[in-house]
């Protein structure tokens, strides 16, 4: 049976209540009967309650990460990077994953998180989803990675500027028909998407050329779906000579796609993708990289920045990373003739 | 200010004992009184502390998931089957990181989870590890995941058939100078390589072929830990014409390596990975494969199981996933002359 409280107040001749402020370290306590209550606590193998240790100081030790995804390369290594920076701290990771926005169905989390943790950090969700708010709305400190809402510190790249670096560097090899591998039909999902599709479309625009709505395909942020997209690309009669994936895993389905068609990345369609993802340099894939893991790894230390303080910063600054191309073998100048 | 139940009882004209057996929805208050207190928390907008409402019921609502990683991919696939399970049973996932059992300092990890959770997954730490140790001696419902230890459920492939399968493979193709890729020279840090090795050596022995030691090269479980040992099995005068490297990440690596030398996996050297990675079969590398996302899931449902027994269960039936030779592009025939 578990030793209480109670026992040890028996057994040191004391109430419960010097029992309990004597072990939380509370002030009015003299010292002797304090350290007669640590020795028989100690004798009696009593551990504290965490939880009731923690609701004294008001205080959890743990933060949530809220996600939609947990395997997904991106989210993964964002995990890691927020892991090391909390681990350090002594502050546990509550693992929260929410349905995606588009869901149907999707399950309350204000209730979850609610004096279960003293900070959130929330992953991509855009900034009028509902679960979102509903982290925001508990007033706790709170740190975004990879989507602002004002007055709330965030840590993101430059999704438009990300999808007009690749695409620019498309049309500096000549490329004038480019098609893309986006996430969903459904657009507003996630903002990168809706960001990395106007930076696409901007500097097409700036260059005279009208987008092919035809030429828009979509992965669905996996390898599979950039397989099938660029499998539906490669149908059309007038083939792009190009294609911007907005993801490096999306990229990589459409590599095999290319190659299963004998078609060569590079040679006879060039490819670009946005991540740089640990694979993408063995695939020879260019792609516009960002810095994930020191994404999390950031967000986690404006976490702990707030939590110090007791309170959401609505002053903390945001943070925007620089995203930078890496060209390889999957782009080259377009073919004439 | 906070709403406290002292304040419900003063507006519900009840003591504070009745509030808190009211609103736990503890027998031994009537319908009305129970109606009453309600409305009033309602209209205070109050909300039990999930945590105090835990310690009396004496569960958490929370497990941890243990692991040494977070962004491999073994790892990350394995959380996310955990993840599915424990999110449709209302159980939050507590995510503890643990130094890998080579580290040169640990941190005490029983105390980090005393009274937090309700159960725990421990993902690959050895049977002798301290750390696991810790975990088991808390005496709560836990599985393992890729490790088995006497008396405690656990869901593991068979590593020594997975490299048996291996190597066998390769045997059949005509390999008699068979490299591998290990994770550490410092041997029995995860059981997994261990037996792998095991597995591997006990097929050469029944073949009548002598293990030459200096075909022994180590990838860290990591990409470009396999890039290395490739690249150091490629300066051998009398180099392998075949290789297992222990993961499908390092057999990656070992991929570009044999690339950047101008030699063709399955033409020039035959490559063997065990996983069943997502990108192994767009690289066309032969692999053992285990269903990974499963394991996780597996143990997760075992966990539930004896977390609604309310103890570990010591006569839970271990399981065993079988793992499947997926033949590719990578392990062709070995070249004569």
């Amino acid at each position: 049976m578990a030793i209480t409280i109670r026992d040890i107040a028996r057994e040191a001749g004391v109430s419960t209540a010097t029992v309990s402020r004597a072990l939380r370290g509370l002030p009015n306590v003299d010292d002797s009967t304090r350290a007669r209550v640590q020795q028989v606590a100690t004798s009696l193998d009593y551990v504290i309650s965490p939880s009731a240790s923690r609701l004294a100081s008001g205080r959890t030790g743990s933060i949530a990460v809220v996600t939609p995804y947990v395997a997904r390369w991106f989210f993964a290594t964002i995990m890691s990077g927020i892991e090391i920076v909390m681990q350090n701290a002594g502050i546990d990771v509550l693992l929260m994953t929410v349905d995606p926005p588009n869901a149907h169905q999707r399950r309350p989390l204000g209730s979850r998180l609610r004096r279960r943790v003293d900070g959130a950090l929330v992953l991509v969700l855009p900034p009028e989803d509902g679960q979102l708010q509903e982290v925001l709305d508990l007033e706790i400190p709170t740190s975004l990675i990879g989507v602002s809402v004002p007055d709330v510190p965030s840590v993101t790249i430059d999704d438009v500027l990300a999808a007009r670096i690749a695409t620019r560097h498309l049309l500096d090899l000549g490329h004038r028909r480019i098609g893309i591998i986006g996430g969903e039909p459904i657009k507003g999902v996630f903002t990168a998407e809706h960001d990395r599709l106007t930076g696409f479309l901007s500097v097409l625009t700036e260059a005279d050329i009208e987008f092919d709505p035809l030429l828009e395909a979509f992965g669905y942020f996996t390898i599979y779906g950039g397989e099938q997209a660029m499998n539906a690309l490669l149908t059309l009669p007038d083939r792009p000579t190009a294609v911007l994936a907005f993801s490096d895993e999306m990229a990589f389905g459409a590599m095999r796609s290319l190659r299963s068609h004998g078609l060569t990345p590079g040679v006879d369609v060039s490819l670009v993708g946005i991540d740089g993802h640990e694979m993408s340099e063995y695939l020879d894939l260019t792609t516009v990289a960002q810095p994930v893991a020191e994404l999390g790894r950031l967000a986690a230390e404006s976490l702990l920045g707030q939590m110090r303080n007791g309170s959401r910063n609505k002053d903390a600054e945001s943070i925007r990373v620089p995203t930078q191309l890496i060209p390889r073998g999957s782009s080259a100048r377009v073919q004439t003739g």
